[in-house]
């Protein structure tokens, strides 16, 4: 399993991340899929549409129930998506009665949209303790070296000179609105049935729609399946935290070049020149700032999603989204790390 | 002046847009720019930092003057920007002693920035208008056909009948959203002069800042000189836009491929085929919401803008920004002119 | 007409090439489309598809129509493409019994797509006489300062001590390869007629197609009207040469921050530091690679062409080849001169 | 291990490939390790700069060193890149004298770089193989029904009827010519010690470079560390492959929603509708086309590799061609699967 470096076995030391890698393992997906079709279960029972004790089946099944992965494989291959096999497995292990209950109503994209917004929920929340984590850590380096003066440099020249205040301002600035924005950041249940029209549950539709997101702790809202807005938007707002990093490894790799006005601990060696110090996290936050600005291409690519469900343009999200979102789980680990790595920033000798 | 399809002289009957690029001819541009200037000379003069008079010369001259178009020209190629050339022009229109006043306190990007908000912020609400009237033909085809039945279509394939109110619903959402976001968006000011600190100005600088925003009707913010992401979130909404429409224009192709789910008049001509409607309007909102979701990327790269000022980071904006907002306005143009056109959607036996 | 930065009225003095741009205008698309119907009534008579007068009277007509660009605006609008309104206006000029004559089993896309390649052609010409001049400048800094001590970079430190020479060898080698691979590059006509078919020709449809590439000195080759690889490829070698101008201007935007191993003249000046001297042309060519990195992507999302024409694929190519072209000559002619105003690099003292 | 679709526990069913990711597993990355190291010491030693013993030593552990990876891992997190610490591991399993012979001159990009062109080069082999099992079932398709009538659309509109061998001439032409391509395709050895100057090595440089480059079975060339065009030409190969794929596949699901010119076996089930027969693998070669058209762009950008080693641009190829490679292989597997599954094209009544 090394396709990908966020996971990789020794490069995800450099851009992987084990806190949030955990919400994309196939584990997580899985218990996500099962939370959908236990809650599902219990919104239609609390609606008089299948039966309570099927529900509470279903239920206890979902809690604990492991699938075949190597048949979900398999099947993903012929029909596109997990879900058909996986209902399959799932309604021979609920038995019985219970077992034409599990499902009822819903499509594949429901499941899997509602499992990726389950996540991204948690994932949001981290994400908001790491930023607050940076901006406290440059907050400290403020009161440490704020009023040093440092060199302002516009084109690649030295400008005027100033404090370590101002840069560390331009640093800042970005990453409490992203925080803010993160907070505001609502998580939308997708609930639409075969084409959106929930036709199968008749005039309850609305009804069931809101109880399932309450079970799931998810916004109310009505089926986005064709609407891709919201994804994009969301991988919009993880590339600006990239980027704005980006620009603060960029920044510090210019300092640790020049040498003077830095004073860095934790660099990188290298194989053939034992006496450097690479200053490799501020270099990755670069590489992951470029790699999200090359991804959001793809999943904007993906807002022309035709008809009621584009299994071209819904599958390239599958295979951007979850990059996008270790790409700045990596760059903001990468930055906390770094910014507690900068002993001085600046000259003591006044500005 | 053919570069761009978006100004092409023939091309621009299919992809220009007379109203918007009016925003981004090179008179606007400057008549912005020597806004900045004046307002500029009145906020100083306000808080006593440059004389009155001169203020009052200073926005005189700038509310007519005309410059040297070549030699602004020449001078960008080798400072890069066009400010220092137009300033040097200015101060020699308005002469003796308010000369030396004009421009006081300010850099290039002061002036560069804020022209573009200017106008980006009439463009905003142009915009919001072109929405209103798009959703307006959508309600209208919703009154006209919304009962019709429409086969609902998921990956390519015809799935299950529903109404065309609910493929309208799906069109029409996101518009709504985007035009409240629209509304919303927020303008400022960019001001810091040389390095971003506006050290000529001293304790004074920030309500300078202040009345100079009043001034140009732009919101009051710190300098975000090398913050871009306000650019790069307005750049996403204009892809979400023209996502959203291409959404909306691949779905009508397929329907016009299909034939009879949909009646369209005003459909283009072919050299060799004279029999052919092609439906050419639903094609270019592809195209167009493609070239959107390139551009982004790009814009994207440019938060990794360096130090105080990245000339490298700053030109690509440039080059990408304008042309997104090109790229939008045709996209709304071409949709509302396509809506209208659709004389028929699904068919009239009953779902 | 400002939408783009290659042709705005100022920006095209750091962005533009008059040169180039030249080729893009309305003027040579329109001489070489009427180049195409010319070529084309001259092939078909010789294979006596058409009668020889005709063919005289039209290529005689195609050598000095002027159409009226209105008209053709108007057109596209509806049409798409430029060319069923341009064939009418010609078919009027021509008159008589040979106007009938005119455009005979050929398509829009023949023409549009030839005129392209005619245009390409000539402008490759000129691209391998300027990486030629690189190259050229490349050598004689080599001959002046090669041995001169350069202190060998990676990862943004100090490695060890190389020389001028070594950097330069890694400047011009990818040079010398674009140039013979532009060298080598082949320009196909495109001729395909509705489908691709040509089926109006029937039996004679190669030999006119042969006689057709050879009239207007283009290579014979089956039709490409849905496989635009020869597109993307030209495309990505435009990509690649902008690239790597683009390291060379990094490389040079570093050695002028750092200061002590570069000497460079012709740089900018600043509206707010007129000590400054910015490397803006170094910083350009970085912009200009990042810009053409962007397009590309959108070029092979082209590649997606369904069935014998897409309206939606075609179009967007139209979007970007013209300014991949431009930014490539930008970068061309900025690169030069940035190699020209070199005049020192590394220090005299013995490696 | 789950983050990247093509090697998911149950997405790989649908984007993965045994076969290729093999290839981009850490043991076949840490072979090609340390084939390269076995390789310099033997060259070496046949060069008389380091003992015959020591090369015979060090292969020797070479061919069977399994090292820790845990190591690695934390190693890589610091240095960037994973050499540092191999070779730590290395010397001392190889131990005594032979220890301080191990990497004598190299530098990391060396071994990696090296490691990559290995890899690809046996990678090419297998597409040139795939490229040609889809030519040959394009063909046996032209023998079966070539002669069907099929409706050539332009502008997703019926223009003229055609044969279904012009559209399959349309389909396979790209890729013969790719298959051309990959053939020619050379993989050079990278060498060129810490900043390319290969310093260690004196006068016997070249001579080792070129015994390394035999031994390893890849072409002799100068270092090309900063000049990345090798990466990005291989990497638009690649695209132009899963591009010309995803046309095929747009035109089959476009077929596929049509109906009636095409029967096609093995398509994919849903959970809401058990009827449908989706196109699922013509829909996943578009997702992949655009995938890798969208990587592309972040290849180009790595093409500002600034100074001798840049730790940027390099670390974002890691991210990108990996995944280029994984979704080029499984286009080309999902496209011949998919030919094969067409049973019939285009209708029986003559043309």
């Amino acid at each position: 399993m090394s396709i990908s470096a966020f996971d990789h076995p020794f490069l995800s030391g450099l851009l992987g991340d084990e806190e949030i890698s955990a919400y994309f393992s196939v584990e997580a997906d899985i218990r996500a899929m099962l939370a959908f079709e236990a809650a599902l279960a219990k919104a239609e029972a609390r609606h008089g549409v299948i039966p309570q004790e099927a529900a509470q089946r279903i239920a206890e099944v979902c809690g604990t129930f492991q699938p075949d992965i190597a048949s979900l494989k398999s099947a993903t291959a012929t029909d596109g998506v997990v879900i058909p096999d996986l209902v399959k497995q799932l309604r021979k292990a609920v038995g019985g009665d219970a077992a034409q209950h599990v499902h009822f109503g819903a499509t594949s994209q429901d499941v899997i949209d509602t499992s990726l917004m389950i996540r991204l929920k948690a994932v949001a929340f981290l994400f908001t303790g790491r930023l607050y984590a940076i901006t406290a850590g440059l907050e400290k380096l403020d009161r440490q070296c704020g009023e040093n003066r440092l060199m302002g440099r516009t084109r690649m020249q030295a400008a005027i000179p100033m404090t370590v205040s101002d840069r560390l301002r331009a640093w800042r600035d970005p990453l409490d609105k992203y925080r803010d924005r993160l907070t505001q950041e609502t998580f939308p249940l997708q609930f639409g049935g075969a084409v959106g029209t929930l036709e199968k549950l008749g005039p309850k539709a609305a009804d069931i729609r809101t109880s399932l997101a309450q079970e799931l702790d998810l916004t109310d809202e009505p089926q986005w399946q064709s609407q891709r807005a919201r994804i994009a938007e969301l991988a919009g707002l993880l590339s600006l935290i990239s980027g704005s990093l980006g620009k603060i490894g960029q920044d510090i790799a210019l300092l640790a070049q020049a040498g003077d006005e830095i004073e860095l601990t934790g660099s990188g060696g290298s194989s053939a020149m034992p006496h450097k110090q690479n200053p490799v996290a501020a270099e990755t936050l670069v590489t992951l700032a470029r790699f999200n600005a090359v991804q959001l291409s793809g999943i904007h690519q993906s807002l022309v999603h035709e008809q009621e469900r584009s299994g071209a343009a819904w599958t390239l999200e599958w295979l951007l989204m979850p990059q996008m979102v270790m790409a700045t789980a990596a760059s903001l680990r990468s930055a906390r790390e770094l910014i507690g790595n900068v002993k001085r920033l600046g000259a003591t000798s006044p500005a």
